[in-house]
């Protein structure tokens, strides 16, 4: 399988980790954590049902991944994740000391791996992942645009 | 009582959850959380503890004032922190729109609040938090320094 490919296929499943937070009423964000090909972290966005700003996809599933390790060094782990990490999630990813950052929809606003920063690569840190951006990126943002669709129906009690 | 020993209070009990970490042989961060003059969140450094990149003081501090409020939301809050907040804990401090950040020693080389970035007052991000450093800073900086030479004289069996 080449590289596209095997991309495309641990990013489906980064996505159904979203598609758990959407079924939640989450802002459908899904991570997983990827070593020797082998799936070590997954998560998705809890911020509400946890009550907690930190509980985004990508801080679970390292989490998750450093927990399966039993090290929170995750040098040669790949993040798979479905959209663009923030400024703490690009914090998390160089404190963890993870490889690469693949992740599907840009965030032209805040996202801090590509769009508004490139906080995960930059020399300035002792660590850097290398990154690759817009992989899965329309069903990526689909989820994310029905997600905020409904709940703007719900608020405004209309279509 | 006139604000600098007010912030100077705070940041003693702040200080005290670094000790804690010191004990544990823990990098001696801590945090706490402060809302209408009480703590309502603390927590000190356990990365190496809970094997885990993402468990900050500040990130355990968030996490715990958000869970005593039911709310991610810690908009009228301030963050008391022994050393100035990395790339991932200026991020929870944009995330959980913490108002103000009280921190005792600056980190030169990778501190994100006032050193190499201000990312907790920078307007690009949605949320802003008012930013304040060297608060308690020699006492901050000693006990960082104190660790790292006992971990030295461990590892090189010598003081």
């Amino acid at each position: 399988m080449d590289i596209k490919n095997k991309r495309l296929q641990w990013m489906r499943i980064a996505f159904r980790e979203a598609e758990k937070a959407f079924e939640c009423d989450e802002v459908p964000i899904g991570a997983i954590v990827v070593k020797n090909n082998k799936i070590i972290g997954r998560g998705y966005n809890q911020t509400e049902t946890l009550k907690d700003a930190t509980a985004h996809a990508e801080m679970i599933a390292i989490t998750s991944a450093a927990s399966s390790q039993d090290d929170w060094r995750l040098d040669d782990c790949t993040l798979y994740v479905t959209k663009e990490p923030c400024l703490m999630c690009a914090g998390a990813i160089v404190n963890s000391r993870i490889k690469m950052v693949i992740f599907g929809v840009y965030d032209k606003n805040y996202g801090c791996a590509a769009s508004l920063y490139q906080l995960c690569s930059s020399p300035k840190f002792p660590h850097r992942a290398a990154v690759v951006g817009g992989v899965m990126q329309n069903e990526c943002l689909q989820i994310i645009q029905e997600f905020f669709h409904i709940q703007r129906v719900k608020k405004d009690g209309k279509n």
